[in-house]
């Protein structure tokens, strides 16, 4: 298989391992290098007192896909890990899903910037929720 | 009853329409004005891909104490949602539970600036994990 | 003269009453309705300790284009300020000049959330150096 | 001389290298293991459009204060530079000056975790106009 196949197989693993992803229903929908998009159903078990999506969900969404950008241009034998994460919030988080879209600003020798943002999906409609912008680092994989 | 009474009254009617806290197992351990703390277990169904608790863990606990920390400050007809928020993890958030301070760092008339720190609890250990610092916004109550 | 002829007039006047923008050489060189982009040289006195230019250049041009593509969108009778301000350094700042431009993400009643990209310049490259992410509230003029 | 004097002595020297904080008029003003005070009048050369101190400088200083403070923890050979910084603003800057504290929140092997908080002081009152938080990663000393 070729290289990015092999990422993608290391990536589609390391997520199947987060049991956060599952508790929130989430799929890994879409990966491509520096790119990772994710998916969850706005579930009744995942909200504030408004009955929107909690903002961690948004944040866990986005800071996954963008961690998982990162790791998608990162050597093999490597993990990712979050140093800090900023999310701004645009719009409450209604509808049926939201979906994170990950992506690496610019991946250095030491550590790689991302950003992610985060939509509500509802129907047809896609309106955008929450921005993120932070730092990943790589980790020696156990 | 007195102010603080009504307004913790209030703060924990809408902490338990929180189902996302219910999903975390969080409790609301200790609230005065202008600080709360939340707790949850680091329970087998929120981790990352190394076993320890997911960032968005961290996160949920820390942004949703320091709201509260916010809404326990205002007036009884409002309620309080997250403008923006950044995280800083300090260390791997191994251990039994985590807990979030959160704390109102300025109050002001149309925002309130907040804080929180998070620690993984593990017997009598108390280790620093994570800090937030961001912006709380009142808004109407349902 | 037209809607927008008025405010940029109205941002011009704001930027020109800004010392700060002076004392970096700093320049309006472009506005358009959530959009404005400011220049100033890396100049000598504006320099860290390695000879690049300071991390406080960088966030202090793309803060201030970051608050007028923010003002752009704003009714005449507002100014505006930075509730909060988020930069993550992508290289070092080396060359000519650094141009930031700043862009409004969402135009919401109480806040606004920008963004802003700082580039530094070189004969004909253009490098990212340094990615802002805020929020802005309006203030009545004075 | 002790360890701690050679350290002032090399974060001093850096310190007279930034050319920008002569623009500033600032001056280092107290260093401690993990400690860092920054001080600058607010002049007329330095403000924003009201005529208070502009968010860059309180950035500028509170971003120095933080680097100083978390270069004063490190080895002989090294230098810092700084990775993301967030900053909040609590109040306007206005006043005789601004002092900034920096300080170390997390001394890791690859990151160092700050944050500052910067004042204005008039007469003998001192009022918090902001708060930082970030990241500093050492480099090679030049």
């Amino acid at each position: 298989m070729d290289d990015f196949t092999a990422t993608e197989a290391r990536v589609r693993d390391s997520f199947a391992r987060q049991t956060m992803m599952d508790t929130l229903g989430a799929t890994l929908t879409a990966l491509a290098p520096g790119r990772c998009v994710i998916r969850a159903p706005i579930a009744p078990h995942l909200k504030q007192q408004h009955g929107a999506a909690h903002a961690g969900l948004a944040f866990t969404l986005g800071d996954t896909a963008a961690g998982y950008s990162a790791l998608s241009t990162m050597a093999g034998d490597t993990d990712v890990m979050t140093v800090e994460m900023k999310i701004n919030l645009l719009s409450p988080a209604v509808g049926e899903a939201l979906e994170a879209v990950g992506e690496v600003v610019r991946a250095g020798k030491r550590l790689t910037v991302v950003k992610a943002e985060v939509f509500a999906l509802q129907g047809d409609s896609r309106k955008p929720v929450a921005l993120l912008q932070g730092t990943m680092i790589p980790v020696a994989q156990r």
